[in-house]
């Protein structure tokens, strides 16, 4: 143990500033117990220790909790075995990573993360007439999210939700009963495991999930995967491990430890691609400063590079939310010039861009990643993800230094009329009053509403013209290269396609239908139209003979 | 009189158990009065008579009634003229089929029936971009219903708004004006009827209205339509007859007699081909023992056999609601082998399958029997009905012993606060207190609503999925065929069409959207994808030149 | 000035009954302050002037001042600068033309018209799966429409809307903020122009905007517009104008004076296009009387033709909205037959056809016009506006006297508990209570929204149905074209697209969908389908070898 706290206070002064090299410490304390931690402390009986007896020896975590506001709660609330780790050093202590460990204190913070929105239906399908994305199963062909594809609800199913979704694991995961619709729980105790035996046909599912992407749905893993999820003898899991037994050890979603400094409830990040983009770009690439002036993040890196976590100066939810809320890639794919095979084993299947949606092909290419070919054209296609943070970077509110929580978290007061922030990140429609007019004191939230949908009206519109111009590329494309148009002109309309593409996935990925950044939406889908009409014309040209 | 009654005694007694006899004998005595029985009773100057008067006479008639709650009303109630009869028994009465004739007495029943819920909006057609089957006129082509498809709404609508659709008789009957569409009255007091000069053109509109459609829209035919429409003397109306001469003989919705014995109120079934089916395969053909356990049915035949019921031993109304929510067969078509034709002489033309939606074609084809040909692809399609009560067998709910009126029919409470059971016939999404939460006391209407919608936007998801899937069949047919792919290979693709048909379309012709049985639901729309690519797989691998 | 008022006086002889010459009088001593006239009374100093000084001169006015409800009110009301011009007569005074100076007394007109309906949504695209209209980027392409083709909202915005559509002038005018979605203002306050160099990609964007089409959207430029907008020395602008000059000129939306004459409060209309209309049919075309039973139209030309007006001897809101809500030609085009070019310099850019949607097609061909060529089909074809007034005609409201304001204008009551008409001109479905209620006080409101929707439901279903029937048509032309079928083939199927066309989009473009003349809209949809089906019929005909 004080090898590596000596290893570990080596690497992180490279990075910290005076005095965090402490919290670091304490994280690196928490390592040996990779056990599932899953204990309930309410009710159990739990010795009396003294927070000095732990102190002795873990003296990077003094200062640091006794500045904090938690410094009144022993070693014990969170680390369970400390009396048994006292007796013997042998007996290592159980780490609780469960969201309730926070919420017996921070119960209005904990129940409102658990609060479910019923407005937010589940299950309801993205590629319908009237869903949100009409024309996606032609235009994602034949991506797995043609499988299956529901708008988003509340946080704390994104667990569930992700290992039942058709295109996740062949159906082999579903709800016990209809509760776990509306109930949120342990994921094992909500859902059953149908075995690999009952899968459904490939027609109508994929097994696409992988570790990557449950490194956006949970953080129970983050004491058992290395940094960027390399294959490492100190981690249980990487990004080549059976996803089917990975998410055994997945019993919570996303929880307090994603944001919050377990010690002294400080902000931070923990997702491990975008500290790895943070170090490449600052936090905000477009900005002159990259971002210096919003938010300080000290990235910290330990036990030669295990794991690393950025340290917050001061919240910033742009930021913490950003942990997830980006376009990121998360699964293989293929290099778009060699054509070559990029694996899980590949870094580059977990990855954060942090680029907009004008820009994001070009990293790409540098990178050199596509995700799938398109059925009928070929082309070489980016699966967008949820591109909320790099879309809001730039617009009105984001350069009025608005951040996520202000319209998604507001406070609001408790039943002893006590001011929280909400946890139950809402949306913003729904809460007009809470989420807008705090800034907006003149407007009426009907009035703010009707701006919203105003906004959203539009860029839908011109959604569904852009769609309508890639379809009419890949029809055309089919009918071109069964009249047997050359080569060159089909490559050329995949060129155009693969541009229109992004330039239109971005916002019917994004979930803010333009509101996050109208003129960026507009700009945007603009382009992505007439990429789309170019490539039409190429074929069309190439059809008609010359006059 | 006597001989047939004593012919009726005979026959029955094969059937019957004891004492039931009489309950035949007094539909039997209803017989002689096949005039159009429009009276209402009320205000009328009604002769005081004994009901032992008329005992004497119809002795099998005395228990029965004097068993039952209606024992003090007496037989004029509902046979006019008996004293004239009395006088002289060649004066026949007219006995009352009149809804208002039972709501005398049974007013909130009554009442209830008639109460219009004017959320469900009228001449909502389904085959539009935001209707319930956004695809079916290229689904359905050249069927009737692609002319107008609207969407069901309440029961006192049934007949009026079947007359009025423009699939029935080209836009012959039309409501007088749109009070029609918001107050239930008799038929031809809502109603106009414009003469065959003033028909629509058969572009936009069909004349596939027949006798047979007619016996689940209405119970005023009851007296004149033998066992399952056959052709008979003592039948004023048969499965061959001028639809446009027998719907002046309607007046009514189905109405009161067609689940209550009305000299008893016991629960009955009486539409013939449900009857037929049952004697066939039990009330439910997939348990092991037929349905036995769950109802009793003493299927009744008299007048050598021009007329049967079933008696039911208790209300069971999974089974009374299958009089007419079921898939039925209820016209004309062609044998799927040898093409022949299938007239209405034909007793196919009036027939309940009672299979679930994956062995409905197996049925068919054992039947020998189609609906139409698919405009494009020629292949030899079903066109589902309403299979409500099939697709409720076997389903959570069906287990667990709840029946339709559990759910469509809740317990409300009349001005005087007595509990009676609303025959509105409901929604349950609309009423998920009474509907839901009698048998789910610890769940919340809101959360219930959420389940529902839950497994509705899910199979919603399916069925478009489908949709596009025979959508994507069709059109690669046509194009096979142009290209001149082997009869061989277009013939099987019109196999994969015909299953991939009843797999999907049973779920837009049933109601409920998935929620009746959300496992059939998922599984049968998935081997609908299934077959529809199988299909599209053979066409295009003819198409495409060995490589 | 005293010649010009004697050849209004000879001019205005012809026409007017006696006693009205001097109204026109009056509107031609407006004419000398032709500036942009925006000036607010309320707080400025306005000098006392008796209006006898101003009757000393314009005498023609005073009888007319003096019977109005309005007599009270001194000159420099809306004439500012009586005192100088006074003083000398060489100092002109200024006109107001804003809506606010009719406003300061007719408070609760006023601000009822600038109300804002939030639940008509801005920017609500019309051509989208959910929308009104969703195939009409097809049927239309490539007109201008297919753009941007948002719902129409509440009537303050009917300006600003027109200037940012992104068919209006290429996306140069843009609203400053968010604000000016909800809150309605002069256009330049309200508006920001990006300048010529700014502009949107021709892909995405049109630049139809034309003088002519401004004439339903303001009455700012009354005094600076010649009749029908023919070029003129006294005439700021004329049809050929350069749009983004004149609108510089427009400040408010349509206001009081396009309905109200402004010394006596009278009815009126002014729309040129209307008036020569009405000089040619009659008010109502389709009436024995031409409609002269209904309301009498004196049509005042003064000037030399400058200007005309038409005074009505009564309100008649079904003509006083028809000044916009119609069918009518503002733009240039083509001539059907010889191809020729039709000018903004063409007295056809400017022309109301009134006639209904089954005669239209046969007017234009009359008259020698069309909008645009389909982008497949080539066919000649008409872009419809919003004909509300011929659609009315001769339905069963029409007939029973009902006019707009009587649906569209309820009364209602002010603070102080008195009746006024609403300007805010509503959606009846969302007033059904003071709408509908007044003339069916034994309906409810539930009802009559469910009539309402009964309707719409239908028509709605028929719409799609011939936006599928004109699909096929143009789907089917492409492929015939290419497979070398004659000329005289697709002219035919040309011809069918032309007559199709117009029997549908009226209904699209008109705003009830089938409410305000159901039997009208059916008629015109069914021969829609069935020409668009004689199209493809014939097409595929010459396409399938003979047998």
């Amino acid at each position: 143990m004080q090898g590596r706290r000596e290893m570990a206070k080596k690497q992180a002064s490279k990075w910290v500033w005076p005095g965090m090299a402490m919290l670091i410490l304490a994280l690196v304390a928490w390592l040996p117990a990779q056990g599932s931690a899953v204990s309930h402390l309410k009710g159990e009986k739990v010795a009396k220790i003294s927070q000095d007896d732990c102190f002795g020896c873990h003296a990077e975590v003094e200062q640091l909790h006794k500045d904090s506001k938690d410094a009144m709660l022993g070693c014990e609330t969170c680390h369970s075995g400390t009396d048994k780790h006292l007796e013997d050093a042998a007996n290592k202590p159980v780490t609780s990573l469960e969201l309730s460990t926070c919420g017996g204190c921070h119960k209005d913070q904990y129940d409102s993360f658990y609060r479910v929105n019923f407005d937010a239906q589940a299950r309801k399908e993205k590629g319908v007439p009237t869903g949100r994305s009409p024309y996606q199963d032609k235009l994602l062909a034949p991506h797995g999210f043609t499988k299956e594809h529901g708008e988003p609800r509340s946080h704390p199913f994104m667990v569930v939700d992700q290992f039942v979704v058709d295109r996740f694991a062949r159906g082999r995961y579903q709800f016990k009963d209809m509760f776990g619709y509306t109930r949120p729980g342990k994921t094992w105790d909500v859902l059953v495991d149908n075995g690999p035996e009952k899968l459904y046909p490939p027609d109508v599912s994929a097994a696409a999930g992988n570790p990557v992407c449950l490194q956006c749905k949970t953080s129970d893993l983050v004491l058992k995967w290395k940094f960027l999820g390399d294959k490492d003898d100190k981690a249980k899991w990487d990004r080549t491990s059976d996803v089917n037994a990975l998410i055994k050890d997945v019993h919570n979603p996303v929880g307090c430890i994603q944001c919050h400094d377990p010690h002294a409830a400080k902000p931070r990040i923990i997702r491990d691609a975008l500290i790895e983009a943070v170090e490449r770009d600052g936090t905000r690439p477009y900005d002159a400063d990259k971002g210096a002036a919003r938010v300080k993040v000290e990235v910290v890196s330990f036990r030669d590079g295990f794991r690393k976590i950025g340290l917050l100066d001061k919240p910033n939810s742009t930021l913490q939310c950003g942990q997830c809320h980006v376009e990121y890639n998360c699964n293989g794919g293929f290099e778009p010039v060699s054509g070559d095979k990029v694996t899980m084993a590949d870094r580059r299947a977990n990855h954060f861009p942090m680029k907009n949606a004008l820009d994001l092909l070009a990293h790409y290419d540098q990178l050199k990643f596509r995700d799938f070919k398109h059925a009928v054209t070929g082309a070489s296609l980016v699966k967008l993800q949820h591109p909320e943070m790099e879309t809001y970077w730039g617009s009105v509110h984001d350069q009025a230094g608005v951040t996520c929580a202000d319209c998604h978290m507001p406070k609001e007061k408790n039943q002893a009329g006590e001011s929280f922030t909400s946890h139950e990140v809402v949306r913003p429609k729904d809460h007009v009053k809470v989420s807008c007019l705090g800034c907006h004191p003149k407007a009426t939230a009907e009035e703010k509403l009707y701006q919203i949908y105003t906004i959203q009206n539009y860029t839908r519109g011109k959604m569904r013209e852009a769609e309508v111009a890639i379809v009419n590329l890949i029809d055309t494309y089919a009918k071109a290269k069964e009249q047997g148009v050359a080569e060159e002109t089909l490559a050329q309309a995949r060129k155009h396609h693969e541009r229109s593409h992004v330039l239109w996935e971005w916002w019917t990925a994004e979930n803010s239908d333009g509101w996050h950044n109208p003129k960026l939406a507009q700009d945007s889908l603009f382009l992505a139209i007439i990429e789309a009409n170019k490539g039409t014309q190429a074929l069309t040209a190439a059809m008609t003979p010359a006059k």
